[in-house]
């Protein structure tokens, strides 16, 4: 099941991040863009953390995706160990305040180690943001993000139809 | 003063956006990061986002930085005109609420379009992941990061130095 | 279906906000003013939400309420695409962060370019809000509007004599 | 100095309110729209705000603007009293949280009674979501309410020229 | 069912506000002072508010207790239109952000018109507040508060027996 | 200096809370009402604080006014000491954040012990429900409240008039 | 079931908080660190709570950990009443505003009275400090400590173990 | 100026928090408690920061203060790499969204690795805390523990003299 020169590297903080962060799995699958996925917590496996983070470049990962809830330290961490683009999810776990504590211990880092945050719990977002970050220097995931904003704007369009057949007053543009 | 394919093109909302903004311009010109620098208003000027948008890549531009505050639509909105990664970052303007409506207006991006949000006025860390972003496949940007974050221990190392002489009982690890 | 110069055309951002934005055609319709409804996704069509803002007025439409949560860019780019008045629905979606992230998306909108903002979710004041605009100029609507705030009011006094009867030491002023 | 007639009617619930109201009145002086101005107390002229709301329509007035902040009720209750349409504005004011009572006073109106509410301190946009509701039905002001577009997409325009002479790497999309 | 000379009265903005205020009514039948309660909404009834505020102190009336959800207006109100003591209580009703605009809107009021707030939903210490501003000068319901907190004290003593005896290495001091 | 029988106690936890709270008794001092006013820390003098509590209404205090910022836990637990009214006054301190933690500190009581909680720094209307509740039961100072409220009018009149014959388009209702 | 000299005293505001605060129990039995448990009211048992912080270090109590919800005035009272280290755990009560009032209530303590807060509902974490804070002159625990830093290590390695085989693409760092 | 075996370490994320956290310094130094103290950044120094953590209880340090702000990952990081009670002092820094960041970040720890959390910016308190847990099982610092709460309650005292006094209706309890 290993995987040779993933392109992106999944990783969160404990396994009840898992159902949040497969959607990152499931975009990058679709997209074709080779991944691997494990747990790496920074607060209870912290030199586990560090082994990776110095070594991701070296495995020939390009970007590196880690989610995280409550004071979420993992992807700031990893970000000060590598200088690959490190990018942020923010789970709302059980343990969390809404999800405020997650977004801000990700969100607010000190200038010098940026991290790349997106929505909470919007794993998605993270693998099509690794797929643009990719993209712009491989020209195939470029034209497959170009597709994939095509079929987003596709399936938009079927909920327009579907609306205007079945609800007063729908209309086209 | 027109610069030609310029890796990172840097935009904002509006004037007042500059002085924060401007930090990005200052870490890729240390970097020697080639980038251009203009006003785009989602509000004001939304078919000069939208031209700009469309059209960034076909000008070489790698990665897009992208400043507003308040309810600040300019960097999601850019990033549905385009597949290129766009860096948002919240500006903590005289009209937004601490900078909740900025960050919560950029980091919230429904799945899809996702925008690559920094700390409230991180403008310095905006063009950092600019840098890492483009160093994932250019070796020698790759290195400058490297470098960069050397220096940044570099100069904690002399604030060490500093406060273990002047400093009742300062020490060293 | 289509209807033939509607004066308010309601759109959403997600086939998700129907069940909010619904209210608003029932109290319209209730109130027997003409309106349009269809899916509009700033973020994922948005030359089909230029070409709409730029079309409205000249298709006779007066008041324009659009819906959307999260990072809820969609009434304020139509506010910049068009000088009808629009009013904007936060909605609490499933992404939203408590329904902060729509309100602040849709309410901190800079000056030039105002949106009318209403309550999270509150598409029924949406419509009623439509509905007043339509009767500043418009005694009929006008006279309609006095006649709802009437069975407003004759509604709450029902609920009175219920408790009156019913619950211990209920009375009337 | 009394105004006939006057088609907007601006009241606040302080004499300190004045300073970010007056940005309405100056809006409306430029866009030529007639108004009106004065202080009306929720809760200190309860009675007043009465006679004005009942009235108001009565006067020929079209559109009414409310500011107020803290625990602000003169917008909601202004609307409670009255058919036509309440712009809310939500004034920081020095006893204010940050702003978020006044936005929340104004805006989180129950379903029935709508208040159009803008940003904190957005006076400006009250006004010329004033001049929007009013050019709906009036070509004249809609006409206006065109030009003032163009002159904001102007005056960025030039904001663009400057900064592409005076800033390193200034360009035009 | 109407009451004469009631001492207390229990008004509030929504049916859907009952189920919380009636614990004001539990425990001031429990205290045995006399109370009335009834529906006014100073949205949808604000005439009623006006007669209910003006005459309440002419009917013997000693405090009034108003609760409201959302933009929550009608304690703030009442209290500028009586002189007697206003207990404010904040409802979270299902249109409500989480309670904080109730609060905001009760608690936030401006210098010169009071209302004592208690917590979000606590109808119950809104009835203990009446009754300690009523034993404040009223011997008997003082006598009446002392045995209460006497009771309050009696009823922890008893989970405290209870956990003792059952949990591990329950305790007295 | 020491005053016989006052009807208002006001206490506060810091020697800094005395610019917020001297607006207390300077509307009691205006209306005529008898006061007393000390520190009293609950967390540097708790045993002070339990023989204030304890004691207040043998020494024919009415009503309580406690002002507190941080984690103010003094207007809790003086009303958990007596069965007196007990205001709560949240103040802004130095070291509160935004003045929340005051306000959720005084206001968040649980169900048993209420406290009459005003708005942030609201010293002034402390004073004003103390008279309140005093005049519930003083016809006397009913009456100065009747008067006040009449004043408060008066004020705004005049703001009225000065703004009607200076400021651009003041007019009267 | 009383317990001789226990090291940690674990209290709590009501008898809802058990269900949170038995996790501090569990894990100090599983480390093996004797602990009494009881319920100790700010509010309702104000005396019981003197005599309490004013005995416990006599009774040879090391450290106290104590929990509450809303207002939640227990840990800082204590704190003020003895020398001990006192930890607070914030409780998500069912009045509580998602559990703010909690930790601000708690953390927010004045300079000269300190409060060890912990996460919302965290008593598990409550217990493990109080273990560090024994273990700090306690080679004993020191051990245990150590070793169930360890262990936390090892059960993520079995989650790692796990997602490696049954999880696509899981890797091993 | 390196001291041997002191009791305390307090290490701090950027010489920016000096100014907060250097009232630990003295506070511990009214107490006598040996102390040392260093910058240690998370981010730019993360194996300087493993280094600190792993040997500080081999250099005889018995608790762990440590500040900092925006996404604060220092206290965290070393509560995860050492077994010794760590006290985190959330620092209000220039990039911090008005402390809640540096809050968050800090407090809301998962289970397992506790860090005991003091109010913003509260370094004097941090060091407090410290002497408790040195004062738990050192009788002389327990002393001095209790001294010192006994000197603020002087300092209350004479701050009551002062009002008693100088300001109108000061009393005695």
């Amino acid at each position: 099941m290993h995987i040779e020169n993933p392109q992106v590297s999944i990783i969160m903080g404990s396994q009840s991040d898992l159902p949040v962060m497969k959607e990152a799995t499931e975009i990058l699958t679709e997209l074709g863009i080779s991944f691997e996925l494990t747990l790496i917590s920074a607060h209870r496996t912290p030199l586990r953390m560090l082994k990776f983070a110095e070594n991701a470049h070296l495995r020939g990962v390009k970007v590196i995706i880690a989610g995280a809830g409550g004071a979420a330290h993992l992807p700031g961490m990893v970000a000060s160990l590598t200088h690959l683009p490190v990018i942020g999810v923010p789970v709302k776990s059980s343990n969390s305040i809404d999800g405020w504590d997650s977004i801000l211990s990700i969100l607010q880092m000190p200038n010098g180690i940026p991290v790349a945050t997106v929505a909470l719990n919007a794993a998605k977002n993270a693998g099509l943001l690794a797929a643009r970050i990719l993209g712009s220097t491989d020209e195939k995931i470029a034209q497959k993000m170009m597709n994939f904003r095509a079929e987003l704007e596709e399936k938009v369009n079927q909920s327009i139809e579907e609306i205007r057949f079945s609800y007063p007053n729908g209309f086209d543009v």
